[in-house]
């Protein structure tokens, strides 16, 4: 593991993240300066099959860039928004109405997706930032308004490489490792989630082979994880979501793990549909599972996780690929959007504030409230 | 249980399949006399869209639906296969060489899907029958042919009939079930292997849902099993093959119950993959797994599981959609056909000759050498 470990701590972590560590991939950057720069966007509707960027130069593309997926993960959208309030700012003119200007594009910015709450955080964050400074210097709020959205930026980084520094020794010591869904760079702005541990191995010269779950019904594991594991040189092998237990079974990976959607008091994890077989399964085989989240995953304010609601995704997704039909018409259709992992199969969650092991109530309190 | 039992008896099972229940869809049938008739099939891959039948006229028909999958599922390749053998003796001339013909298209059907075993078997059987009338009378020799034929596929839709009495009272006290992939009236010329209990329950007045995991890579359960359950009446719901946790969780199945496609001597399963990962889980949620097979998938010389080779199957079912990309070019993809359930996960295997329960190496050779 020495290798390892003078590698990581060549990164320098200090609060933004090192240049010796970049994910694979852009997925969103401030080009130019504040008064006319624009938001570049990896369309992440486009992939696997294009990596093709947008430009966001106008308030209105940025609402339809969160809204149609372009980009997408509560990280990534948050630090979206948080650029969005640029572009905003250079269509609302100098003026007595600079201010109400920049809190009806918040709300606006906000309502592209209403249950992302990194969203609206974000928005407001940097709107924040302009209101106190009154409503007049408008260019000079303009690149306050920038400074703050890069800071988003920049705390979004450290967040993933703070995860991934945890998760870094676990990951080397792997030949194989099973992800599910997308929690990766593409979710962030950073290295990702559940990826970080693995883009920080890698470049520390471990080599191992990540399993990535296609994911049924969106298919983010095939599409996503695996493009982003391959562009950065990662082995990265697409399964079907119920040959997992058969890779467990064949000792092909020695821990599984995923992100999460939120995170109850007690530990419980809502995450992607299919996480909570993923952990029934290594607990038979056992393979140690963890969750990789950032400390605003958390929902203290949920006692445990049979409190969370579940969405149901859209019919279509299940009974239609690219036009064709996959199911009878009008197949009456099941299709939960996360389901909920008990904290006792967890063996661990691994946050940027540290790892949370045990999993229980008082190891997220001592943890998260630290 | 009085009214399932009672309509039970009114099938009057006695070696062929009673007319008050008959499968959602005639998969294939014999149109016609020995002479001038054809085999008609219903074609599978026009499946969910579309419900289009075809009629094979010749050997080179019936090698290609075969091969095309037109037709699928073990035994109903079987009956199939028996019927174009009456096909190609239409085409065989009367003479000298009529019996050298029959043999020749033999082998070519035999070697349309070379690892199906019913396909060779059920070729040859018909063969035989010609063989022993010696290569003369030729019309009498394609009625004799024609009879065997139907003689493989009555036996058939009685295999599946006896499956289904052995599993209804089952099926009856569920108010859920979940199964895997398509051991349907669709892989059979009868009312299938793990759907049988259910089309008699439902024939019976008993109702449930039943939830059809889509099975990926090929979605033999939500084109094909949602498909002929809904023909029927039955109430069926597509799940992404990741929601089975949480189905079983909820509580919504009482049971779940597959097909097999290779069952060793000491009673482990090979299945479609996902069979052995919702074996798992069942066990978890203490609910109770079922097989349900015909006795001739049982391959008495393979101890256990472990021997029995799995196919891979092509990367691209994974890797891309109706010809749109779902992977990276080039992803690597681990994509194993079939998984093998360990007989201590399985509460009992339903076969025609009786139920199996404990299964182990005794009970199975009790029941199956019967």
């Amino acid at each position: 593991m020495a290798g390892t470990l003078a590698a990581a701590g060549a990164f320098g972590y200090g609060g933004g993240m090192s240049n010796q560590i970049q994910p694979p991939v852009k997925v969103l950057e401030w080009v130019g300066d504040a008064r006319r720069g624009y938001l570049r966007l990896l369309d992440q509707t486009a992939l696997p099959a294009a990596e093709r960027y947008v430009g966001c130069r106008d308030t209105q593309a940025v609402w339809q860039a969160i809204r149609g997926l372009v980009v997408r993960g509560a990280p990534a959208i948050g630090v979206a928004a948080g650029y969005g309030m640029v572009v905003a700012a250079q269509w609302v003119p100098d003026g007595p109405d600079f201010i109400t200007g920049l809190e009806a594009a918040a709300e606006y910015l906000a309502g592209s997706r209403p249950t992302a709450v990194n969203l609206a955080w974000a928005a407001r964050r940097v709107l924040a930032r302009a209101q106190k400074m009154g409503g007049t210097r408008c260019d000079e709020t303009r690149e306050t308004m920038l400074q703050e959205a890069r800071a988003i930026h920049a705390e979004d980084e450290a967040m993933c490489l703070a995860i991934g520094r945890n998760a870094q020794e676990l990951i080397a010591r792997c030949r194989g490792v099973l992800t599910h869904c997308n929690a990766g760079a593409l979710a962030t702005a950073g290295i990702g989630t559940a990826t970080a541990g693995m883009y920080l191995a890698h470049a520390a010269g471990k080599r191992f082979t990540v399993y990535c779950d296609e994911t049924r019904p969106v298919l983010q594991g095939s599409r996503l994880t695996a493009w982003e594991l391959g562009k950065a040189g990662i082995e990265a092998v697409v399964i079907a979501d119920s040959a997992a237990a058969t890779v467990m079974k064949e000792g092909r990976v020695q821990m599984v793990i995923t992100g999460a959607d939120r995170i109850a008091a007690n530990g419980d994890v809502a995450n992607k549909i299919g996480t909570y077989g993923l952990a029934v399964l290594a607990a038979r085989h056992k393979i140690p599972f963890y969750v990789a989240a950032p400390y605003s995953t958390f929902d203290l304010g949920t006692p445990e996780g049979s409190r969370i609601p579940i969405e149901q995704r859209a019919a279509e997704e299940l009974t239609s690929s690219f036009g064709h039909p996959i199911a009878p018409a009008g197949a009456a259709v099941y299709s939960p959007a996360f389901d909920v992992t008990p904290a006792e199969l967890i063996t661990a969650i691994i946050t940027d504030r540290g790892v949370i092991q045990p999993v229980n109530a008082d190891s997220v309190a001592t943890v998260i409230r630290r």
